[in-house]
Formats: C-alpha cells, structure tokens, sequence
C-alpha cells in the first residue's frame, strides 16, 4: 500500500518536503506513456483469464521486471508482489518518476533477497497502471481506455494472473512469494490456492481480509475521486482531463494512515513550514501539511485515479476465510509451505493481532511458520524502510530455507 | 468535534442507515435560515472583539441557549462549550436537524449536569454556523456573507467571545466550564486565562494543543471542502452553490477518527448493505460504505462548510504551552480551580496521554485535579454517548463541588 515515495520522502531533507507541487512528471494520462516500461506477457484471447465477477477478460498484458538469472532446475525464483500503488520496479529505477525501486531495503544484490542468489519477478498488477491490464489501458474491443468497462477484480484475480505470467516463464515451484500490505495478501492467496507451487511464503504488514475501519478509509478515498467533476465518470482518459485534486485528497486520506503518530510527531510535530508565525490562512503553515499537499501533488503525476479505485475495491473484498466456510485455517489445510509472518508495533492499518490471525490459522493446521513483530514507530511503512530486524529476519528466514531446497549459499 | 448526529447514528436501527441521502433538511445555504435559532447577544461595533490576527472584530453576534435558572447570587451558572460541528443546542432539539440535543446524556433534570439545579448556558462559537459570526453570516460591512474575508480565528478567541457573552449575562464566576474535544480546548483556554471565574473546569477528552496527525487530518478535510469547485474560492453562498461533494468527503474522512476500529468491527463488520453478494461495482456494497456516505451527506445540509474551514484550523492553532514558554503547568500557576478529567481508552483522536499532559501540568502546580481515564470501546464520540462510569464521575465531581461552594442539593 505505502511505496516508494512516501517512504522515502518521510526520510527525505525537509527542504524537499516544497509547499509547491513538483515539476510534472509527465502530461500525460497514465498508460499512454509506458513505452518501454519493461517485458510485457501478453496472453491472447483464446486463453482469456476467468474473474471472480464472471468476466473472462481476454486478451490480457502483464508487464512485469525480473533480476538476477534463474537458476537451471529453476528452483531459485521468488516472486514479489506489490501493495496498492506500488509496480513491478522494485529494485531498479522508475522509469515514470525516476526514482529508485521501491523495495531497494530489501531486494538487490547482497540484500535479503540477493539477486546474486535468486531470480526475482515482479510483475504489474492486473488493474494496475504499469503496463498491465487496467482501466486506464486501451480495451481491445473498442479501443479507447477501459475506464469502468474494466471489471471490478479480486485480490485473486491478481494472483489467478500471476499464476499465468510464472506458467509462462516456464516456473514450477516458486522457491518464495513475498510481499506487504495488499502484497501480503497476494501471497497468502497464492499460500491457499496453489499450495504446491509456493516453497516458502512471506506475508508482512496485512491481514486476511480487510477490516471496517480499512474499508471505511478507501470508501472515502474513492468518493474523493469521484467527486472530482474531473473525474467524467470514469471518462476522464478520453476527454482529456485528470481529477487531480480528487486523487490527491485520496492520497492524502490514504497517506496518514501509512504513518504512525508517532512518526509524524517526530517528523514534522507542530512546526511552521519556512515561517516564523502562523498565517492566520489557509495556506500550507505546518509542515505536515505541506508534507501531505506534496505527497498528493505527486502521486496524482504517476498514479490513475480508476486504478486507484479497483485497487482499493479488491482490496476491500479480500475475505481469504470467507472464502473456506469462515475459518482460515481451512485455507492452509495440507500446506507444505513454509512461512514467514512480520508485523510492525506501530502499523495501525495492519496491525500485529491482523497478522497474528494468519499465524493462529496456520498452526491450527500445524504449518511450518515463523512470526516476528518488529518494534518500530514508523507505522504502516515500515515494511518498506530501513528496519534492520526485519530486514535480517526476512534475510534469515530464506537463506534456511534456500539451504533446505538445495539452493547454492550466498555469494561472497 | 464528533456530534449528536453521527453518534446518535453509530446506535440506531441499521436501517435507518439508508443508502441514499435523507431527505433535504433545507435548501438554503446555512445561516439564511436561523430566524429563531435562540437567543442571540449583539455586541457593538463600539465593543469590539480583539482576535489572535490582530483584527478588531465588530459588531458580533454570539447565539446560545441557557438552560434550567440562575440563582440569586449567580454562582450556580455552568458554560457547555461545544465542539468542532457542535451548536448551543446541546440539550433540547436542534432546530435546523430536529435532532434531540448533542448532549442529553450529560445535560438535562436529574442528569449529572442538572439542570434542576444548575444554569447551563451553552454558546455557538465565533466561526461557527448557527447563529454567532461566522462566514455564513453578514458582513455588517457589505452586506453580503463573509465568505474568506472573516479572520482566522482561534479558540482564545472563541472563549474571548464566550467571555463577553458571560459578561452580558451579568455573570462573575461560573461555577463549571465544562466541554469534550475542541470543547475541552476551550475548557482549558478558560481555565488558564480566567482563573478566578472558573470554579470548576471538565475538560473531557481533548488536548493542550493539537498533534500533528490530527492537523494532518484536517488538513486532508479543507483540501477536500477546497478542492470542490462549488467551494468557488469561498463565495458560494453568494453563487448559489454547495460545496456538498467536498464537504461530505471532508466529513466522511473525519467521522472515521471519531470512532474506534472496534466500534466499526463491532457495528458494520464486513456485512454487506441489503444485499446478499458483492455487486462488483463501486456502489456501497458494506453497511461501513453506506454509513459514511450518509454520515457525509447529512452533515452538509446542516453545517457550513467555510466554518467547517475555519474551525479546524483554530483547533490546529491550538497550542497552550507555546504560549506560555512551552511549559504547560505555566498556563494554571496560582490556580484554585478545581479540575476533572476524562478519557477513553479507545479515543486515538484525543488519547489519553494526551489528557494526562493536562493533569501533570496541574499537578506540577499543585493544583486539585482529579483524573479518569473510561474503559470504553466506542472511541473518540465515547464522551457523547451513554458512557455511565464517566456519567457518574461527571455527576459525583460537580455534586462535591456544589456542596463545597454551598449550592443547595440536588433535588428529588
């Protein structure tokens, strides 16, 4: 959920944190674009992919980046899933922002996940706006940028596509499925539908199905986007306007929560934004608040706004026990997969006790899991900083495992 | 900040949580439509009011209500300051809602605020939308709404008009101030400034100054009410629009702070709204959607949402130790005001360490303070609800007080 800018401009120099909105990134709506955005599976309409709304949707991209080399019995791949507006940039540039991959703490060589050691696969997620199928994308059957045409999908549908993509690159087992916050729901739902290609699992930062309150915050994201007469229905691709202020509020809801109270209290407490008294106005006279306005300014340069709101929507309907007579032990039963739970003290979106419930569940089943909860006070985002316990622990984890299945140790 | 409205709503019949919006209490903007609204004290433009950002604010109205009757002597008067959406109806119908009062569990005949007994006198502060100036109201200077050109105002200066208001009604110490949330800002800002016309003071589930996640919350709320274009730079009562899109936004957002996530849980859960399945579509497919789109949508047809503007950022100006050298205890040296504070477990707007700054400050100047912090799950709104351990220590504290200050008994 929380990416790469965020993260990285919580810890940024102040003066980075501008009252002004950054230099456009590009013009351009979303998806017109991403010439060049990396590989892109495409998967034909003869082989359409069913979604839980009934839809076969068909033909279907995934754009998707890998690092490092797959290894000859190709036991060696892990693949990566995103939250929700993160992409398949990772460990490497973004090539719409410029700026470095969004898990750079975590992924590259020497990292945790040593891309000297393993093959790693990040792909787009279906929805998204990265160069996979979304509503931002041109629908093949007219033409013109999905919008609402696109269907409402699932956190399964994500993975049902995912599935597709390893199929296609000729990968039985993954050796790891790894992610936070909506990516750790991927990887749970990989964990429960595809027990037997899944080696080890790494949920962080999520939970098994989303709570009211998460709910209650995306509802009001997604009504900030479409109450932007910008917005056009969901048109807004083809009649040529962006509902940027709509998105950024949304931004800004969705970003507080990201953060802890405490990390803001250390960051930017009461202070005065390049000033020595208050306004008395309605300008930006608190940090925080240019903080915000700068982070909503931002994300409606990278981000579309109909993306935002099918992301959040799968997200919403994630109900992994639902799905298994309401008890998510049943979604685990006969698992051979090992797993790797982390939760941090201060996420308040995801909080431990969330995360705690998928443990319970899997040793009902007598799984083979491991759970840590980090102490840390930078709240939801976390997962994606500097987090030196989290970072070993995760690093730990994988090398017994890789050990176990064979794999070669870590070079140097 | 949170109001009879939604806290009236979180224990109604889940139907009445419609999914459509309720009937259109008014068509006017706010502010055209209070004839009748209750008393109101004029001030003269001879009398003018000295606010924060230096202006000389005359005339002004301030409209209130009082309730029950003041003795003899004058010494059994209580002043009930409201919070962010509140008004001075706090225990008899609200006449633009219908509604009963914000806060009839606490205020009424043989309520711990009793109005057998006591004079309750409960004022809608400067900034607000019910009757006292405001940027719904004239400018007595033009004629038209003040729309952006009323000052930015602060809570001092809402307890100075509150001041002014005491004065008129001939009033010289009152025997409580007492108030929940911006209320309880109020509270202290009396407490601190007006010592010897405070004999008691309850400041309830508030804060010494505003934290920074809470002004990022606000921050996220005027950016949502500005980004509507029918906020037309603030002139839309004169343009006949609403900013009704952003306003709702603004109030859906805040509304989820009021509540805890266990009150949610507890409440809507994950049930989905008169519907038996997921439509797959961004209608309000669970109760939460649907609950807060009402919440949104009610709140407009009753509160203005330039006032909505300008009293968050007086609750964000808000900062007691800085103006006493960044030492809190500074504010109450040499009071004899005797205190009672509340909080509630669940409350993350206003937690309780938060109103436990407020007690080591009095403590550090010995003065008599006593301190409750209620088991409740029902989060910030808690302190509107039928809480009965608060109810009761409420009641014990102001009835022990009276006997003290040689009030006759309660009656019956």
């Amino acid at each position: 959920m929380a990416q790469q800018d965020h993260a990285a401009d919580l810890s940024a120099d102040a003066d980075v944190v501008a009252e002004g909105v950054r230099a456009s990134l590009h013009d351009q709506p979303m998806g017109a674009n991403l010439a060049g955005a990396g590989e892109v599976a495409t998967f034909p309409d003869s082989e359409p992919l069913p979604l839980d709304c009934g839809v076969a949707l068909g033909p279907f991209d995934i754009a998707y980046k890998t690092y490092g080399a797959l290894n000859a019995d190709k036991s060696n791949a892990i693949l990566v899933c995103h939250a929700l507006t993160g992409d398949q940039y990772c460990a490497s540039a973004n090539p719409v922002t410029g700026r470095e991959g969004w898990w750079t703490t975590m992924i590259g060589p020497g990292k945790p996940v040593d891309t000297d050691r393993y093959f790693v696969i990040c792909s787009n997620i279906l929805g998204g706006c990265m160069g996979s199928s979304g509503p931002s994308m041109p629908n093949p059957r007219t033409g013109r940028p999905y919008g609402l045409d696109f269907p409402v999908i699932t956190i399964a549908d994500m993975v049902r596509a995912q599935v597709r993509l390893i199929d296609h690159l000729g990968i039985g087992q993954l050796f790891s499925v790894i992610g936070g916050s909506m990516g750790g729901m991927q990887v749970i739902e990989w964990a429960a539908r595809y027990k037997d290609r899944v080696y080890t699992a790494v949920p962080v930062a999520t939970a098994a199905r989303h709570s009211s309150q998460n709910i209650a915050f995306h509802e009001v994201g997604r009504q900030a986007v479409m109450a932007d007469p910008d917005w056009r229905e969901g048109r807004y691709l083809e009649q040529g306007t962006v509902p940027r202020k709509g998105l950024a509020v949304a931004r800004m809801a969705a970003h507080i929560t990201y953060l802890s109270e405490e990390a803001l209290h250390r960051k930017f407490g009461r202070n005065l934004q390049a000033r020595d008294a208050k306004t008395f106005s309605f300008d930006a006279d608190f940090e925080v608040e240019s903080y915000l306005r700068y982070q909503g300014a931002g994300f409606v340069e990278r981000f579309d706004a109909n993306s935002y709101l099918y992301i959040t929507r799968a997200m919403d309907y994630f109900d992994l026990p639902a799905e298994y007579d309401g008890k998510l032990a049943n979604a685990f039963k006969g698992t051979q997969t090992r797993f790797c739970i982390a939760s941090f003290t201060s996420d308040w979106l995801y909080p431990t006790r969330e995360n705690r419930t998928i443990m319970q569940a899997l040793n009902a089943v007598a799984a083979n899991v491991s759970f840590v909860e980090i102490e840390s006070d930078k709240g939801h985002d976390a997962f994606l900083l500097n987090e030196p316990e989290f970072l070993a622990t995760i690093g730990g984890f994988l090398n017994a495992a890789a050990r176990r299945r064979g794999l070669p140790g870590a070079k140097g």
